[in-house]
């Protein structure tokens, strides 16, 4: 886990799947917060991201431990419009809420992806219950070291000292 | 294996993916064809179906089994156009022809897979030198069995006695 | 996780392979101590159990945690008796230490297996740094809530406040 | 598969686990004999090689196809004692005949092993209905070839035309 101490930036979401009203960081504020940044044709995010972000889903808490996949298309937009992740989540029982991160017409790099500087998918982020930003995994990282990293986080205090 | 013996029903298909001509079953006669039917958001055809077609294209030699991947859209049709299917085939690296089933804007089952009656997704078809249906295979089979079966098939004269 | 909140009973170890010096949990006072209880002839253990006692062993720093293996046979003793751990240990490229529970000629139910009431293998045992025993895993435990048990441990204080 | 066409040396068992009368490769005769020979403490026959020779013994018609272990012990003797195999057989549900290869005093390799001159464990040998020995594979072959090599000496005429 890199150690990182900046804010997170904020998720700059186009479209909702699997919610009703949008998410903000803010509004989980006091929880922490795991990021899947994914694509739905990458295959490493199908065989092992996303069903790693399924497990975290399925054993933390809620009220402690929120999980949101993004859906950050950098490549191939065409295949992978809203309409088909929508497929996708369905298909694929992925019940947490994801988000299409807002694509930039000229870059092809959306928007909160950039924010984050990600370097492709699947990537892992960690957000920690002050909203900031502690870690990105890009690849994989073993369920082992994640449930310790997640857990060490929900010890954490919401508030400054 | 359900053992059939009528002649296998044509392929009709709108596009191909992965090889320059069409194909048809005629032109494949005298080698054993193994026809992988599948849907691009079908976690089943991505997690076992298509990688075991991978494995009988890799291991067999292909003057002796041809192996066809047959994407048989008959839900979500939206989601799974041809293009996006293209940039699945390259993604998850699938050498294989790969031929679009014809739509039927009618009943949303495409031609081909009506004409074999499959019940779904993925479905493995095996054809043998003299272009007789042998096998249909819904869901899984064991790795041992097909191989078992492709060989027996191999085995047999391409000719009439 | 059973909360436990105990003193862990000492280890009764007849034997040790791959340690010079016996262990004692006293000597492992400050370290958050996992204890795989295994038998080298139960098919969970070797699948299972012992490949996550070695995951830990590699993801953890082991001033932190300190992994080790208990031989705890209750069952077809004469098939695996010391002789036979070490060439399994040698085998399956164990590292950690690993102690011989001392048989009970009485019982068949080794000492240390039976202080713990334990209930068969695989069992994966966690004490905590003020030598408090605090769970015991009979069957599997994935590897993401086993991350975050032992980091919950790791993060507590060694002594009382 | 290499090709062999050589009569298949007799086999050469101290003791039998899981049949009440001896084998002999003779008996078998009209029958393919798969011969999967390993150690019990064997890392490779235990994650790989047993289970794939329990899947042939589970998949193919017995009255065709003859699943037997052969245990052939070339080091760590006193580890892998027959006592010690017989628990193993029971505790991994192994229920196809396993022979002990005689052991050979001097050289410590054992006797059949010797004969069929393989290089080490796990391997798996083809014996086809005539008893000509046809394959020895060393390490691991996919069960998509196996499969195909087992049915191939299937079809095959027991008798010489």
């Amino acid at each position: 886990m890199t150690r990182e101490t900046k804010a997170a930036p904020a998720l700059q979401v186009s479209q909702w799947v699997n919610t009703v009203a949008p998410l903000t960081l803010e509004s989980l504020r006091g929880r922490v917060v795991v990021i899947e940044c994914f694509q739905m044709l990458c295959p490493g995010c199908v065989a092992h991201g996303l069903p790693q972000a399924m497990r975290v889903h399925q054993e933390f808490d809620r009220s402690l431990v929120a999980v949101i996949g993004l859906h950050t298309v950098f490549e191939h937009h065409e295949a992978m419009q809203p309409h088909a992740l929508e497929v996708f989540c369905h298909e694929y029982r992925i019940t947490f809420p994801v988000g299409v991160d807002t694509p930039d017409t000229n870059s092809g790099v959306p928007l909160t992806m950039r924010a984050y500087q990600t370097q492709g998918t699947p990537t892992l982020i960690l957000i920690d219950k002050r909203g900031r930003l502690r870690a990105r995994h890009f690849g994989s990282v073993s369920d082992l070291a994640l449930g310790a990293e997640i857990m060490m986080l929900v010890q954490e205090d919401s508030e400054e000292a």
